[in-house]
């Protein structure tokens, strides 16, 4: 089996020939300001339910987010900014010809705090993906198909809207070399954009001989925004409990350490948020539906470092923290840390694909200044000793912390069960009360549904947050993938028309994500059909038993072989990780019809099983079980290897008057009467009353006509 | 979906950096020269019903051909001819450290003529697979696990034995790095080795800065072998009916210029002997089991050229050829045209994966020397003219007859539906002898068993060969995936023993390629699940229904679920390409856990569908039949795509008292009665007497428990 990862973890360590090695890497990665949404990366992260966004795609890829509602910018006002924003380009010190402003907070998170929605702010529009380029004379937005409606009301007019992947629009980059005379300066804030990215876009503006003028000082959005811009977070940090946790700070800075050494590493860098709090079993409140802090982490051979705004951190955090070791410092002195790591001559593990640009190419040119200065001494003193081998490198590989994480301990699989099962209690009071109104002819809408099943899950113990919007799409609106039904202009949910509830939670102990989609009336024959195909799908990926060492991908067609019988398909991936009590989209492992992913799937990952079927303009279908891989004992055991398999988490009934039983095998028809009694038996004891009754209802024995 | 053949299409015309463009293009191939087994290829090229082997992997590939059975080297001709071949190292013109003998002729055939078996008769191996380097004091011999204990018995002392794929034996490369003095120098003859494979040699072997040494004029070998050499094969060569063809070669031509047109190529040089015969409607006899004949073809644009032994070639063939405007040329004169084409400022496409290294160089120096003399003919007269756009040009890129061969017209099909039939009626017969014999308790050897099946198949009208070397397993030998009986050591098949049987013959309008695993007496409850799930492997693949655009390897799960279920599986690929009358392992295409093959199934290609498992020491199963691609009619057609699926053409009983009634599913268990129906509708009528009787009681439909 070919590996990609044995490409991956290459390390590729050129203290000085930037360019060169940036070459060498890049290929791997996704060209992220093309129109290149086919292309495989190892890193693929879902932003709703079901998914094909990919990490660090700024501009045309999916990044759901709290956005920001109640901020419409009139035209005025936008003329406005883009003077205020366009009169800082000939400040001193700045000197550009255009600025480029993205989605991102500088930590490539999913989810970001409203302080760093400086797109949205610039531009008016609050859709999650987008990014503005502002030149001198010129304002252009670009977003994706599920955003062009909503992109054109909110721009005013001084913007042009840029409909990524549409027939003749073009990239940020090509745009930007159509539209700067040669030479131009093209600003960014390196803090928001990977160092792959920016290598990426460096190369691609170079081709007019525009130049990447990465402005560190201050975003220049902010300086617009100024008084009126939110303060960043600052909710108090707290500690994700031992028993939730099940490996301990000092454990896993042990392991790490480890990888550090065999890697030839002294330190690493890690910004990615949800790996700072899976190492420092740490949790925060800091952005919308992941339970996490805005905050750095430098670990080295033999003492670690948080960059984090002090403020959030208690008296119990704080000795938590001294106890394995770790000293705070400032969130904003990360970077004169990065330049005394490369003075210390350390060889720092960096993901490019994570770490923003202003991190990586603040430890390269330290490097760099510290081999001239060796240089420049071994001149003066005709000093023939080499000091080379002993300085500073970059260690160019994937996050150690990715995977580590990926692959759950048993406490971790144990939370992620428990609150599964209270998940399950809330929804089947959910389902129980949205009967009851339907049947009562209450006209509910998609966005009144969605609050009532958040009240339900509030209600449940260790409940924090959704763990994303909601997707709550009735009819046709089911039919749009990543739909978001907003409060004036959504659809209601009735007995004629099928509905589609993708939703989640995080709770204390676990992240939750399921999809069901019913009907309260009578479904047609063909959306039965249709339904059962996807569901026979479901059940193929959650029977699979397979040899391990094999990348996700390979199931894939057991998830849709169905579908494909009768000419039908979906648009996205099968199955995307999920983290424990932490993001509900996480890498590396995946099940994609997308082969680049070739991360194996391991023992105690988590993955979605997911398959879907979407009719333009009639309905949608998907059905979302989360899935923990886990060893078979199979009788034989070929090759002297392991087969793996899956084990359910989600415990919620799958609507019977949905399947078309004749279209049923016999072992999909035990399958599913066998997860119905595990459902009824798990939780049962969680419900009472007419949910009791409506779970027995919804869970008890079919039998095959 | 991401394509490979992006890649492979890409152009790469630089006339002069030659290594740098082979470095450009070889990170795609196999490191012929290195241990990895596992390495993805483009062509995956199967060498025996199910397989593994790639094309050019001469060091440690399977490559079954005949054999020279009676001419076991002594010891003492063995060290005669090493000493006779070490003579000619230090010959004027020669003057070489070492020389590498390889299996291959100079078209990568997978069977080859007697006269180009050098490495059997310098070595006395007479295995399929091997390559022979022989220095001032040593000789070496690779070979593969199945070769080691026939190699054992027929190499001479003088030679070393390279057990490949065991831990810690050299390969060839680092063997000649390590024995040679620095500074070696070693040869070879290019026409061996297809240019990528000289070119990754060369780099091999340039790190202990010994240099790779053409010698053009005479193979060394041959030299050795003198007088008693074979003649090259001279059968007369044959039209290839149109009826059987389909399209004509002026059409077959017109549509190759286009693409060469499209690709900026003015002409191409092809070598694969399949193409050449399958583009000019030609078969030969000049080698076992494929229909082809020794020859090169260049076509250009407004002309083609035939390298053949012009005494192969009667009037009626050199009116077929004259007809499509194709002229003939000396087999050996070959090089001297790929040389003019090169003065002549011709555009080359050059698929360097089967080119031979000969071929390439010649042209590369040739270019090299028309733009050193246009240098200084611009030099002498100050001539400002640019003649550069205008001169000679490789194009690498893979070869374009390979996919237009692949993909099959109905003429094409209608005659591989027919022999198909007449070989299940050979088959039949032979079941129905086999078992009188088993019940008559006469002793049958595997090979006589094989033999027996010749003389069946030899009835049938239009038979003209094997189209591979029968492998004919009894027990434990049917495990031995590679298995060829030998009249002396074989096994008796017998009714204890399951008994595997992969066979195929060269029709005059067709190729065939069939398994079957049968038991004379009772198999065991274990052989019958065993055999049960390969047939449900076999029966999922079948089955599959896809969108177009996807590589093979997406199915390749199906067929490995069942085996995977109880912790099974088996170590090859599960489906290869098949020609129409020509090579039973032809590429691109392939269904295989490899997953480097992307070229996507197209309707009208051929692919063998043959899951197995092997429990070693025991015995051996496997299901084949071949398969066309089809577009399937379904309901729908999402993504506004065709969707795929399969046609059988095999139509011969699965024995029905290997099946475990109780593992199929009701739909398995319809689509065996309803293959069989098929069976015995097809077949029926080519049979009679006691065949029809046992087709009749072998496809009557079996009832469930």
């Amino acid at each position: 089996m070919h590996s990609l990862s044995s490409q991956a973890v290459r390390p590729l360590s050129l203290p000085f020939a930037r360019s060169h090695y940036f070459r060498r890497f890049l290929p791997l990665s996704l060209p992220i300001f093309h129109n290149s949404k086919s292309h495989p990366k190892i890193f693929t992260i879902t932003p709703k339910a079901p998914v094909m966004t990919i990490r660090n795609c700024s501009s045309i890829s999916a990044k759901p987010s709290s956005e920001l509602r109640n901020k419409r910018s009139s035209s005025d006002s936008s003329d406005e900014k883009l003077r205020a924003l366009r009169q800082l380009f000939s400040k001193p010190g700045v000197g550009i010809d255009a600025y480029i402003i993205p989605s991102q907070d500088a930590h490539q998170s999913e989810f970001i705090a409203e302080c760093y929605m400086r797109r949205t702010f610039i531009s008016g529009f609050t859709g999650s993906a987008g990014t503005a380029v502002v030149t001198k004379d010129k304002a252009a937005l670009w977003t994706d198909g599920r955003y062009f409606l909503q992109a054109e009301k909110q721009l005013s007019s001084s913007w042009i809207l840029m409909r990524a992947g549409s027939l003749g629009v073009p990239t940020t980059i090509e745009w930007l070399n159509n539209v700067l005379a040669p030479g131009g300066r093209v600003g960014i804030d390196p803090f928001l954009f990977s160092s792959e990215a920016a290598e990426e876009l460096k190369q691609g503006i170079a081709k007019k001989n525009h130049e990447l003028v990465f402005l560190y000082d201050k975003n220049l959005v902010d300086e617009v925004w100024n008084e009126s811009r939110p303060k960043p977070p600052n909710k108090p940090v707290r500690v994700h409990d031992l028993k939730y946790a099940g490996v301990d700070v000092a454990s896993k800075l042990l392991s790490l350490r480890s990888e550090l050494a065999d890697a030839g590493s002294s330190a690493i860098i890690i910004s990615m948020l949800d790996e700072v709090a899976w190492l420092l079993n740490l949790r925060g409140s800091d952005v919308p539906h992941s339970p996490v802090m805005y905050a750095y982490l430098i670990v080295e051979i033999d003492k670690a470092k948080l960059f984090i705004d002090t403020s959030k951190v208690s008296t119990k955090v704080m000795d938590h923290l001294k106890q394995a070791g770790i000293e705070l410092l400032p969130y904003d002195s990360i970077l004169s840390e990065v330049e005394s790591l490369a003075a210390q001559g350390a060889k720092v593990w960096m993901d490019i694909s994570s770490l923003n640009a202003a991190i990586v190419n603040t430890f390269n040119s330290a490097c760099e200044r510290y081999y001239e200065s060796l240089e420049s001494k071994r001149k003066s003193k005709s000093d023939d000793s080499n000091g080379w081998s002993g300085g500073p490198t970059g260690i160019y590989r994937v996050s150690p912390v990715s995977l580590a994480k990926a692959v759950k301990n048993d406490s971790e699989l144990e939370g992620m069960q428990s609150c599964h099962l209270r998940d399950a209690a809330a929804l089947v009071q959910f389902w129980v009360w949205m009967e009851e109104k339907i049947n009562e002819n209450v006209k509910l809408t998609e966005v009144e549904v969605a609050e009532k099943l958040l009240e339900f899950r509030s209600a449940q113990s260790g409940f924090l947050d959704t763990s994303f919007d909601t997707i709550s799409g009735s009819g046709a609106n089911g039919a749009i993938i990543h739909y978001r039904a907003e409060p004036d202009s959504c659809s209601v949910v009735d007995d004629k028309k099928l509905f589609l509830l993708d939703s989640g939670g995080q709770y204390v102990d676990g992240t939750t994500d399921i999809t069901r989609t019913v009907h309260f009336g009578e479904p047609t024959s063909r959306q039965k059909e249709c339904f059962t195909r996807v569901l026979q799908g479901h059940i193929a990926l959650d029977e699979a038993v397979f040899p391990e060492n094999m990348p996700g991908f390979v199931l894939d067609a057991f998830a849709r072989s169905s579908l494909w019988k009768i000419g039908l398909d979906y648009r996205h991936g099968t199955g995307h990780g999920v983290g424990a009590a932490l993001n509900v989209h996480e890498g590396p492992q995946g099940i994609s019809f997308r082969f680049g992913n070739m991360t194996p799937l391991q023992k105690g990952m988590i993955v979605s099983n997911e398959p879907g079927y979407y009719e333009d303009h009639a309905f949608g279908i998907r059905i979302e079980n989360l899935l923990v891989v886990k060893e078979v004992n199979t009788p034989n055991r070929f090759g002297g290897i392991s087969y793996l398999g899956f084990e359910k988490l989600t415990f919620v009934p799958i609507q019977a008057k949905m399947i078309d039983l004749s279209l049923l095998s016999a072992a999909e028809f035990d399958w599913l009467n066998d997860y119905h009694s595990q459902v009824w038996e798990k939780v049962s004891p969680l419900v009472e009353g007419s949910a009791r009754q409506w779970l027995w209802d919804n869970t008890r024995p079919l039998v095959k006509q």
